[in-house]
């Protein structure tokens, strides 16, 4: 436990509290309640707090950014993928127990983001917000973003497809049909097509989301070809 | 503002952010940077703090439920209909200003939710994360929500479909076929026929997720006959 205490900054209180964060469901016992000791509860609760805080930090970096560019940079700083590789750079992966025979797939793909997760759910129940608040900023948001290439990064995948056809001289066709769900909303189907084969298929409220999402399916599919 | 005051029960201190509350984007006028002067801002903080104070009301409520249950109920708390709902009745739709000439549809129907989660933002902002609680706790959990109720509703959709069905003396049946969508990732797509005529169709990570959706979109279609 002193390991974790060295990543947080923070002398454990509540030590059950970072025991469970080290507990993938995969090695986790059950309590005579019928609930797995896991570290799964306070990855629910770390979400959320995790959430606040980096919605906090961008409302206040970026006071003259509407609330789309924040939601969109929230998005990209919170992904598995994000949060899985700073759970290993600090080292947190070293301390999670799993069943490694039972290595399959997708659920383990995000086992040490998920304990970030729980991380900080667990110092918030034991340190409350404020220095939760701090040692989220300080030794997750400050050291391992970099926030202009986050930003930079883009994420018009209709352009992106565009491009790439252009570069091998295929043709991209969008087809895009309109569906209504029920009595509030209308749902967008677009069906990507090269050289009039149908490619990616993406669903959204807008005709550009729709277009978008079967754009990024498209790129998924065609880059690995 | 003295009655956003007695809503939250907390003396505003920053006036500015309570009158961003109140203006819609339909009204709002935009500042010497851009940005419209309106509650988005703080409607992307705000559901973020509110789902942080949720999420912990719940974790701690509930000690021996697992994270799918938590999360359900969450979703559950915080959709746009409930939020609407309590919006009205603390009095915030008397506060919200909007272009009600320019009422269509779907952009008005969640207005006062929106404009509720502006307000916990705003009081988060102006007050911190201990009082916001509180807020939150006392005058918009604890007074307005039924969690025995909430917690009864029966969200499965495709037992209420075949259901349904029993009664109406028709046929339900279920198509599923598998996607793979990337190398990652599975998605599945439902095909609900009542009588062999084609109803909803659904898509989800899992043969039951898609399964679900296709269910509730049916329903969504066949209550509406």
């Amino acid at each position: 436990m002193s390991s974790i205490g060295q990543i947080v900054g923070l002398k454990p209180l509540n030590l059950y509290l970072y025991r469970l964060v080290t507990q993938h469901t995969s090695v986790a016992k059950e309590n005579k309640n019928g609930l797995k000791e896991s570290y799964e509860r306070l990855e629910y609760l770390g979400d959320a707090v995790l959430g606040t805080i980096v919605a906090e930090f961008l409302f206040k970096k970026y006071p003259f950014k509407n609330e789309g560019f924040l939601t969109e940079i929230r998005s990209r700083m919170v992904n598995r993928e994000t949060l899985n590789q700073i759970a290993v750079k600090i080292g947190l992966n070293n301390l999670v127990e799993y069943n490694q025979g039972n290595k399959h797939g997708l659920a383990f793909k995000s086992i040490y983001g998920d304990a970030l997760e729980a991380l900080v759910g667990a110092v918030y129940l034991d340190h409350g917000y404020a220095r939760c608040h701090r040692f989220v900023v300080k030794k997750l948001l400050i050291p391992h973003y970099d926030l202009e290439k986050i930003i930079q990064v883009n994420p018009n995948h209709k352009s992106q497809l565009i491009e790439w056809a252009h570069q091998q001289k295929k043709e991209v066709r969008f087809e895009v049909e309109e569906v209504k769900n029920n009595k509030h909303f209308k749902e967008f189907v677009a069906q990507v097509f090269v050289d009039e084969e149908p490619c990616g298929r993406g669903t959204g409220l807008s005709k550009k989301k729709a277009e978008q999402s079967a754009a990024e399916k498209s790129l998924e599919k065609l880059v690995q070809k």
